[in-house]
């Protein structure tokens, strides 16, 4: 009953094996390879973007801050939810990347931007002179870190008034698979369809070993990308084992099969909870991240066998008998026993 | 009628008579020379701090950038409030001198930093793990941006919530005289008595040319700020000139005597506002700095007659006929007969 | 014939094997899992420093640039060699991480830096006052990147004079294991024990997909350290398969066996090199890394063989006639064959 | 005897006089005045150039960062010569500035960078991939920090091999008036006629009590300048006292007739000092700065009498009888009686 992240399962079989293959003879470093050259490709099918420039990091958080640095200013500030990762769980590595940017919070409901204090602020802003940080670019998180979903014409709201404003669209796509395939739309049109220009495109989460790819659809951008990857120490000498899980992540539609057993499995957890007196779900579950909020004594059953879980983020877990929280994540490789006999404890069947 | 600021006024005549005098001879230069040795002497006796290290810059932004640069490190937050100079008028200022630090806004009523809202927020910061900003410095504004005043014991509040967690404390004092006049306490109380322990001790806004102070009461953080001031730009070569003003500023109560001014000025402005229909206070005018709002006729008629002042921020000045907002400021330098044309023109005499 | 880089090639069979292992179930993420506990004590035990601060990170580039910033204010001066990683090829990355400081270039001869310089250049700067970038660390780099090999009691000569200064000592051990087989050294011996304080423990070049270990021996900065990484984007989610490799690494000697069998084959090149007329050694070839001079046909010959080599750094490679330079690096997979057949074209036999 | 340096003799009169002119009244804070607006056109006036963008600050340091930070990106390095103001002596200012750009050293010989040399580096940069720091702004002192002076010639070689590479051009101009009447030209020959796209003006060294101009002839760059400034903490809110400086500076050519007087003093010195056997200068004395070797026992003598003068830089002044050395240098305050007593006290009269 691991539940504590999307990152604490295994590497999708598929995936190990396209390492192996990939480690068949010789390449040059530093992404002068074929495989990377096919991966970026792949990718570029995949968001329908053929002159997109793509790039390979491991982490989700180098994809982000390298992101923002290609377009943000150090006098700038980025326009992002309290709830936003590159906020609550980078350790300022926005502000280190751009050289001193700040972060503007603009007001959320269930992690989701509100469009309008998004419009509000960024007129208040527009009018400030050399005292004010000058406005920056949106990032917007989707899925977002309390799991919920933005439509698309969410997202669309939401760039255009970026757009209205001069300023250029990052998504946050640790979760690009989940939410895809919960809103059951293409790379595009959540992507540059929607008016983002440079997305961190998630693999890790999602059964990858540790792959995200950045795609810029302004290629013009490419070569400051690259100096700011390399300057960051995130140029792998041997690209290519990046480059292989990312093209075996995308071969065949293994993204989409992984993303929709994760979301299932959460949604299955999520039935069974809301059918649960004394449990509420606190966020609507649109993928495969659930909170809920159920019986201290339902914890302690969990705990004891040895469910894996992390309180909501800010919650503190005390020892007393009110209700508290619990942020449950599912991924590929969730066993459907598990679920029951988690769904089991919390009833105390 | 000039009340847009108190740095758009004249340099009090003691203070130039002083430069004057600064200008016999020779001196040698970055601050080895006797008046500089002595301006900060008369810094320490006025802070009753002999042991604390004081230094002089030209400007508020950068007293206050390179305090903090010299308590903050790169992965960890500043506290202060929405409304604080370091957020929202020094462009990223804080963010850039401290290598990518972070501000976090801490809810504030009159511009004042809610002491309940700071314990809360620093519990939550207090059980981050690697992956969140690290509690930094404690950054509070006497007098406030809005013109209020804290307190000694609203003060001693909030650094003793900093304290208990390790932190350092900062007080940008950019109207430090103002607010003491206004309290009627030492500088001493205003500042490590209440728990302070990084001082931006300001003299432009209160009749010098440009010249601050930084009083540090833990020398052993000399030698870091002298390096930090030296790499932002901001040591004087002939650093006899700012030091100049720093002593005239102090000898005789010059300063106390210009803040008092100031604060008696802005006191009629706002008794007159209060006794006028139609007008009302925004926030509790402590000192020189008045927010109010009052008809659009009124505006027009001062305008018209050459009175500067501005908008409260974030006001939109439109052309309709509703009441809108005025920031007021006094210097030292405000003729009674501004005052008294200010107040009829609002009226509408 | 691929002796582009030791970054080109496979990756050790036990290193895959490891990887599959690791792949085995859950784990906590970001390094809270008994992968990442066993393979950091393997490093402590090689290093015979059960108090080290051991961590991994996935590129050589990270853990010098990480390293650098853990033991640098921005303020002072890293001084290396001028051919040094950090200098030449990390794209400003000290520069960055640092906040700032500066890179000082002392004197070298055949990649090695020269002991006196280094002293003459710190009594210069020691005398610096608010002016001048403050001394920082002293970074030494072994194997070197012209392929040449310190001493240990060389090594002892540039650490001791640092130490002289109170400054610390990083070693940058892309080549660690190629240099330690070539001295018959301990790791001990060539670390801590010759005065080097914080070590970047390269595994990437030496058959390792890509993992790095810093061996911090004071562990008083590893918080620090940890901060820096997750900043930096360098902290992995699947830790444990960055541990996995490291702890396969250091298992039955794989990792010495592996720098053996490159520097074995290197000083085969180098001697058959040797032997034939018209080549000329331009370093002395003391493990993996050759660097050699000779005839354009040569060059052609190899060119149209599909043998894969850069030029020297720096180097312009004419299509004239005169002799002109080439870096060959070997790694544990180079066929003897191919050895054999790179140097007949060479001779063209 | 004050000659340690050009910065530590008094203000001008004039320049005093302007200040007390500029203390008239009211004025709008951060530059937004008359009298900031017709000392931006007396610079444009003087550079022939009334398209460019002109701001004022405080330091030579924070002429010469915000210039640097505006035309050079973090990825890129900076070419200046081993002796320049940037490299030894703002404390890595540069690197702060510009969010981690390198500087890279070109070969000088009497302080003035060699052309060939840097041709040959840019030659070898420019082949550079993503691992190498870009080539970044050419950076040339004049008047040299060893009081040399390039030719108009010498400098057009330079920035020529900037232009064919793509590079922009800055002057550090600290003693650009020395410099200037020195060569007999004008501003404009000095600068854009010459290549040369940004200047750090120098004024605090010619008799001003602290402004600097710093001139950009794209005026596109402008408002990243004062961005940067503003964030830097630079921008003055009594921008008019720096702006007053300025005005009375170029008003009547007084900044000439100072900069001639200053070279006329520095010219008698090394005309008397050539004169007497056992004295070396060790630079061409172009201008105002003379660095000169003569024996112990004149030093001593010199500095019973209470002469003041620095030893030439990294020179270690020993209490043994050999000859050493020491810079000497004049500002337009410097007494004809102090000159001759001066040499009188080297002769041993």
């Amino acid at each position: 009953m691991r539940f504590a992240s999307d990152n604490s399962g295994p590497v999708h079989p598929k995936i190990m094996a396209a390492l192996q293959a990939a480690n068949e003879g010789w390449a040059l470093p530093y992404g002068n390879d074929d495989l990377t050259r096919a991966a970026a490709d792949r990718v570029r099918d995949v968001f329908e973007a053929p002159e997109a420039a793509v790039y390979f990091v491991a982490t989700g958080s180098a994809a982000n801050v390298l992101s923002l640095a290609t377009v943000t200013k150090p006098f700038q500030t980025i326009f992002c939810t309290p709830e936003a990762h590159i906020e609550e769980d980078e350790c300022n590595g926005p502000e280190f990347y751009t050289g001193g940017a700040k972060l503007t919070l603009i007001e959320s409901a269930e992690a989701k931007m509100n469009a309008d204090a998004l419009a509000r602020v960024l007129a208040a802003k527009a009018g400030r002179s050399v005292h004010g940080a000058q406005p920056g670019p949106l990032s917007i998180t989707q899925l977002t870190e309390r799991g919920t979903l933005y439509s698309i014409s969410e997202i669309k709201a939401l760039s255009g008034i970026a757009k209205a404003n001069g300023l250029p669209v990052h998504l946050d796509g640790a979760r690009f698979a989940n939410a895809m395939v919960a809103l059951g739309c293409s790379a595009a049109e959540m992507s540059w369809k929607a008016g983002v220009d440079i997305v961190s495109f998630g693999g890790t989460k999602n059964g990858l070993m540790g792959a995200e790819a950045v795609v810029i659809f302004d290629a013009d951008l490419a070569w400051e990308f690259e100096l700011r990857r390399k300057r960051g120490g995130h140029l792998f000498s041997k690209n290519r084992f990046l480059a292989a899980q990312m093209e075996a992540y995308l071969a065949d539609d293994l993204w989409l099969d992984m993303a929709r057993t994760a979301n299932a499995s959460a949604q299955r957890i999520a039935a069974g909870l809301q059918a649960i007196e004394g449990v509420r779900l606190l966020y609507p579950a649109a993928a495969n991240m659930i909170y809920a909020e159920f019986p201290a004594a339902a914890h302690r059953r969990l705990h004891d066998a040895g469910a894996q879980y992390y309180p909501a983020k800010g919650a503190t877990e005390g020892a007393d008998e009110a209700p508290h929280s619990a942020r449950i994540v599912a991924d590929w490789s969730c066993p459907d026993a598990n679920i029951e006999r988690f769904l089991a404890l919390v009833r105390g069947d």
